[in-house]
């Protein structure tokens, strides 16, 4: 099996320490007759340094058992403290020398896949990660079908308890593989697209998809967990990741985080190649972005491959010199699908064994026998029936390939309007980070060898995997990051595209593998592909 | 009957309008393609004027409806802003249009009895008005007994409950007057001494009464009506009266509120004959403030009298020249107890008449045959059996006029200490604020007659009737009032009353009627009283 890139990448991650950790431990002055002040507010003043002086708020349930806490812990004190636009709250006091941890849970909350890690909130150390289907699909695989269900009272309801159902089945293995209680987890962060939160929180999604496109909210603030029904701890707050605005989710801010694209004096790029094709461009000055879901080139899009990852799917794939297809699947188990980046692997390589044409259609004479018609249409084998998972053959349809021309096309186009917009060529970039699907990373060698991203030198190419994810973690070991991710919600331009004649054009030009314009694509061997 | 000073006072209330009322009204600009801000922040970005810019939390279950609100009140839209030290909460959005009334609640919450006013949030009018027991009185009379009992959980919670339950009654009582359901009230404000409020809220309120006496909050902040168990409106909150300490509660605080001491230019005095006696001296610069309960010399004091007021308890003593007692009664109807007014008129009344000698002590040959003896212990018979509601003899024991003579030494001796403390004597003060509880007001000239009060001259005296209430309705008609009462908190300071042998000779002084420096009450005749 051939080695691609991996989540080692350069992100440019600052520099962490105890001083930016969620846990804080302070010391108070016991109280005297010369100092009566009230537990609450002894505490609140020794953690005001910490907050530049401004209230913090204790809730209720801690207020209650606040005395005795800190009479048990001698009045030193670990405390979690978590802010929201100048709003401080305090939810956790812990004796300091206590060795229970305080964890908090990251999740990514993608439209086919919940992805979560587990970090030690006192020195910011992963503990453990799982990842389940989103409940949700019973409903329907697209966002589309989902918000059209959340209009009824019972639908929105229903979307919200599969969520949350969601996230707990992902913390019940999260608990099982640590030995901790879900009660030990005292802080969630969440990024998800605008219409995923919109469903976990169980807001009005019906506006994000009708003219003028008005999310209810992009900032929706600390949420408590147990309002949404998440068994953890009953205080635990949850942080959303904000959203730019109805086709700009918080996944997307958690990807530049993580990728550090605010952070940087030259320009760099980021695609996020999910369901939608998503593109940021920038640096520490400004961004601009945009989404392949404003157009409707990516209309059914890459989501009918069945984008799901998960032990069996195959995320590669070479062609052997007798017309062999090899296969590598995660886990190394029986295939039992494909992901974006197999099916970008596997269009790359039917391209350069000339077992398509330019135009992407199969040749069923240059395809080893493995081509056959089901239902009129062509289709190609790729895992015999006694190999595969569930015992039938695995094959691609022509349909398929067709929707990832329209893909590529589409995602190159995005990116030459993109950077065209700001006086840029795609090739002037020094660096294109490319995220994807929980464990499916995009092979840029591929990618670039169906044009779908531009032919620059391959390591200026950094595979992030799943940034959502790794953006979310990150916002746990670095209360930092909340500035930094202000900081990126407020530099954002989105560019509605403008799907006009020209867009359109340069759409149809990109539809060909590599591209009608070959001299673009000069390390893609002019041999590979057959003209039809 | 004698008419008495009601509540009609000289309270100096700050003009009100309608930009301190709680409901804001604004006006949003309609989304558009060329504005599609999320509708939580278009509405946040409408009120922010109102908050000096700060940021707006708004809560979950208000957040999913928001955007079929704002449709539907055509983006006009009246709104119920809460805010706590910097923290701003947005918790009702109805259409400006809309008739049904936003209410406020404000209760009093006292040791023996629970008061309670409904409030037009719109503006400011007040609707009801109600008073109950106190339901924890069947675990014990006085705080003390409570909070000893409220150290086990079990009976932690059920004190709280109780608090929770008697509020709920006056809800109850106050619903079926104004054909209004528990849900038209949105916001709650509370004023209750230091020990009350925690058990309100259930907080460990064991260290209270331990040196170095601390409470577990002075500031609980904004508390949620259902984290309480009280049935108002599923999102409404309670503002808690700050504490000073915990001989010094919100009930003190919402009662200078009231009264605008703290407005004041001259200085001027607050009493509240409670259960404790509690003073407060100051003006719009510094104010300083004691309680009884900080001494020995009221223990049992007035609580043994029964100060429950309530239709059938009499208030008003006078003796007729035959030796026959008028009594009024609360409601006019049939005696059923006597409250703390009627027991000081009564020793006034006993006093003038020659019926008790200077040191409280009953003359049976004076009392026209209504002395007895019943346990060994002199009482005199204030309404014959047949005519009481109860249909028992109702009197009034020598110990519980040797309470009151302590209690009304105690006040004294206090009045003389706090003034002393500042170089000025009482009868410099110009004005002097009396507060009872609930429905019961104090005589000035009877209580000046038994020497519990200076010999000022009467004009000075203003009765406030329930202070407490009175401030925290107040509070509901204006948000200014926040600030005034952030601004007494952090002004007043509590005085622990230094128990020593100048304070006990002072105080044995004033355990004669009137005082046994005679010249100290002129207005009182020398004919009054004999010498035993």
């Amino acid at each position: 099996m051939v080695d691609t890139l991996t989540a080692t990448t350069d992100v440019t991650t600052p520099p962490c320490n105890d001083a930016t950790r969620w846990v804080r431990r302070v010391r108070l002055v016991p109280p005297s007759l010369a100092d009566n002040t009230a537990d609450a507010d002894r505490l609140i003043r020794a953690l005001q340094p910490q907050t530049g002086g401004h209230f913090i708020e204790i809730p209720l349930s801690l207020l209650q058992d606040l005395p005795g806490r800190l009479r048990q812990a001698d009045y030193r004190v670990d405390c979690l403290l978590i802010e929201d636009r100048g709003h401080h709250l305090l939810t956790h006091v812990a004796a300091a020398a206590a060795d229970a941890p305080l964890a908090g849970l990251a999740v990514d909350l993608g439209t086919t896949r919940i992805a979560a890690q587990l970090v030690d909130l006192r020195n910011g150390q992963s503990l453990a990660e799982a990842a389940v289907d989103n409940p949700q699909l019973t409903v329907g695989p697209d966002v589309l079908v989902r918000i059209h269900h959340s209009q009824s009272p019972q639908g929105r309801a229903a979307l919200q308890r599969q969520a949350a159902e969601g996230i707990n089945r992902a913390v019940t293995d999260l608990c099982a593989q640590t030995a901790l209680t879900p009660d030990a987890i005292a802080l969630m962060v969440v990024a998800g697209n605008t219409a995923m939160t919109h469903l976990l929180l169980g807001l009005d999604a019906r506006w994000l998809i009708r003219e003028p496109y008005i999310p209810a909210a992009n900032q929706p603030g600390m949420i408590r967990a147990r309002d949404l029904g998440i068994a953890i701890h009953n205080r635990a707050r949850i942080l959303v990741f904000p959203n730019v605005g109805s086709y700009f989710g918080g996944d997307l801010i958690a990807g530049i985080l993580y990728a550090g694209l605010h952070r940087r004096s030259d320009t760099a790029i980021l695609v996020d190649v999910g369901t939608n094709a998503e593109v940021v461009l920038g640096n520490r000055d400004w961004m601009i972005a945009c989404a392949g879901a404003a157009g409707p080139a990516l209309e059914g899009g890459m989501s009918r491959m069945g984008m799901l990852a998960g032990p069996g799917v195959i995320d590669r794939v070479r062609i052997g010199p007798a017309g062999d297809l090899r296969l590598g699947t995660i886990g190394n188990e029986a295939p039992r699908g494909i992901c974006g980046s197999g099916v970008i692997d596997l269009a790359a390589q039917l391209f350069r064994n000339g077992w398509v044409d330019i135009r992407g259609r199969l040749l069923p004479e240059r395809c080893h026998g493995r081509c056959r018609e089901v239902d009129g249409q062509l289709h190609l084998d790729l895992v015999a029936a006694a190999d595969a998972a569930n015992g039938e053959t695995l094959s691609i349809g022509q349909a398929d390939l067709d929707s990832l021309m329209r893909s590529k096309a589409a995602m190159y186009t995005i990116l030459e309007t993109l950077t065209g917009q700001v006086g840029l060529t795609p090739e002037q970039l020094t660096t294109f980070y490319v995220a994807g699907t929980f464990g499916c990373f995009i092979d840029p060698e591929s990618a670039v060898t169906i044009g779908m991203l531009p032919d620059l030198p391959r390591e200026r190419y950094h595979a992030l995997g799943n940034s959502a994810l790794g953006g979310a973690v990150r916002l746990l070991s670095d209360t930092g990051a909340q500035a930094e991710i202000r900081q990126i919600q407020a530099n954002i331009t989105y560019l509605e595209l403008n799907v006009n004649q020209d867009f359109m054009n340069r759409f149809s030009a990109a539809k060909f593998l590599p591209h009608t314009d070959r001299q673009r694509f000069p390390s893609i061997p002019s041999t590979a592909g057959n003209d039809a």
